[in-house]
């Protein structure tokens, strides 16, 4: 009887802390979201050392972002994302390229050889698909044009980060860049976003409404196709939230697509604080207490920041200047997807911990930055 | 974006075995739950070895239990209680009793000491509420006396095991009972239990219509509650289930009764079928493959189960012989309650592996018996 209560006391601190965070950051008109991470910052390792990261809080996190990714797809129509296919791919495609030229640039300028320097750009690449996801929802704008645009160049995005750190991987450890291999792994993650997106989509058309007529409660199926395609994009070098996303468009072309997001909306109040406060939590206050980590960290950030603005913006300029700032913003945040890369760094020897903790922290901080940034530009537009 | 695949994998398998485990059970008219178990076993170690317990499936399993004990709480007025409370407490007394002395009497029989015979025999003892609470609330009989009944006697039975493993586990050290501390131990759990019932239930019929005049939305408060209270009960030496149960029991004195209820639904779609599957993954049935442990576990499980009828069936039989014997088969399951004695057990050298791996699966197989016997008494009596 005495099992896992330490556990439960950091549920109850996390999930509590989300709500304090979230309720004081709307009190001061931000997103509720920026309140749950920096909430996590406080209660965790940095300040009060309530919460650590720990394995259990880790699974609950990648359920509560695989959730949110999979109730954003429930809004999010196959045939509308169609539509902006073209400037999502160009969103994605620039929004890669340009950090990953600056950032190399910085790296090297920082005295880092060219390999090292492409892989520690690597870290300023990916999208974070979740805080955006969050922001655009809490604001009720998913279905404005701009957010599927940001929402497709999340997918692309993720694609050719994972394909960059292939290549990446390889330069750096002073192997042949296998060309072959590297579009065989392209095609397969093509390939699985393209069937699960149009076939699955089209058989989810046609076959729910007879599992529907039955009266069946489709929640649990839509829940393990969830789980299911969040763990076969991994296999596929992408993103789980990927899977679900894509998992989230498909049960969106069932007859009860209304009362699956209804039914999310509980499981994102529980399972969602546990991603965004270990967001939080894993910011590293110590490694950046000095004036001249501050202002390296300020200088990548900007450059983090910028260079996704750049890239990201240029791709979506055909939607007209002040959607490409939107889009451009919303492509900002790297989240996790940059954490993960600069770990991979750091186990490799490729960078120091001073480094790593900078890639962290700038990570994290483009995802505090643009969430206010982003709820300001839409609110604007929509008076 | 490569962290945690597998057990995104496990997730899958777990839900997706609980789905079809689940519809096999109710398509040959077992209750679902049934069905649930015996599908972990058949995906865990013993058989098809595709999810092994691990850290997090565990803390996976603690919250979804907690929330269905929660969620039955929701279903459960602290006055409807009350009114049961004198046969409740006569059921959880009789029904820690009578199983202790069959227990003590079979294990000295079997030839251990006293002092290690009423040690194996506490794990004969606790009722594990979850099955039987999921029986009750899957066949809609929440509201009906017995099921009150039991309830209330799973806390007197919970409580009464924690001073129960207090004494033995002092016994079996050697060590004198210390009256006082166990009365104080005593003490705070029963204050516990009834400060929170008493004064919480109160406290919330009093506070929330405030809240809820703001139209604040009450779940994420009422979800803090429950992981609160689930922790709190832990640190009075009860299970975390006692706590969520009382934390359902103050949330159903809200205003938002009704759409905690509903809300609850999803929540218990995703993550109780964790904690079934994982009963299920932990029957271990090499440890059983001898027709001799199959004797003594056929044993051992009968006088799990009889000792238990007599028990909770004389101490309900104030309520006339036919719910009498509901309520003595609805006290039957030990499920995970027994099985954590029994860890404590081997780890403490008390007894050999195998009489761990027997009183394990007897507390397994009272939870699977349980269920059917449960819903054939509940569905003939109403019609």
């Amino acid at each position: 009887m005495q099992h896992g209560n330490d556990i439960l006391l950091s549920l109850f601190v996390v999930f509590v802390a989300a709500q304090v965070g979230g309720r004081v950051a709307r009190a001061i008109r931000l997103p509720g979201v920026v309140g749950e991470i920096v909430a996590g910052c406080v209660v965790g390792p940095s300040l009060l050392g309530w919460v650590a990261p720990s394995e259990p809080l880790e699974v609950l996190s990648e359920i509560g972002v695989v959730l949110l990714l999979f109730a954003v797809g429930l809004e999010t129509r196959i045939d509308e994302m169609q539509r902006v296919g073209r400037s999502a791919f160009l969103v994605g495609l620039l929004g890669v390229i340009v950090p990953f030229v600056f950032g190399s640039l910085w790296a090297h300028g920082s005295g880092y050889d060219w390999a090292k320097s492409m892989f520690i750009a690597a870290a300023f690449v990916a999208t974070s698909a979740g805080i955006t996801a969050r922001v655009l929802q809490e604001l009720g704008v998913l279905q404005r044009e701009e957010s599927r645009v940001i929402l497709g160049a999340a997918v692309i995005d993720d694609i050719l980060a994972m394909l960059l750190l292939g290549i990446v991987t390889a330069l750096q450890a002073g192997e042949d860049v296998q060309v072959g291999k590297l579009a065989i792994v392209l095609a397969e993650a093509i390939g699985f976003v393209v069937v699960i997106g149009i076939v699955g989509t089209r058989l989810a058309r046609r076959s729910a409404p007879r599992l529907d007529a039955q009266r069946i409660d489709l929640l649990p199926y839509a829940l393990a196709l969830c789980l299911g395609l969040a763990f076969l994009s991994t296999q596929f070098g992408l993103a789980a939230i990927i899977g679900a996303f894509l998992a989230g468009m498909v049960a969106s072309e069932t007859p009860q697509r209304a009362k699956l997001e209804h039914d999310t909306q509980p499981l994102l109040a529980l399972m969602t604080p546990f991603f965004f406060v270990l967001t939080g939590a894993k910011i590293e206050l110590a490694q950046l207490a000095s004036n001249d980590a501050l202002l390296t960290l300020a200088l990548i950030t900007l450059i983090a920041l910028i260079s996704k603005l750049i890239g990201g913006g240029l791709g979506a300029l055909a939607l007209g200047k002040r959607s490409a700032l939107i889009v451009g913003v919303g492509m900002m945040p790297r989240g996790e997807v940059g954490v993960v890369i600069a770990s991979l760094g750091l186990a490799a020897g490729v960078f120091s911990a001073r480094t790593y903790a900078l890639i962290v922290a700038m990570s994290l901080i483009t995802s505090i930055v643009t969430p206010p940034l982003l709820a300001l530009l839409l609110k604007n537009d929509k008076s």
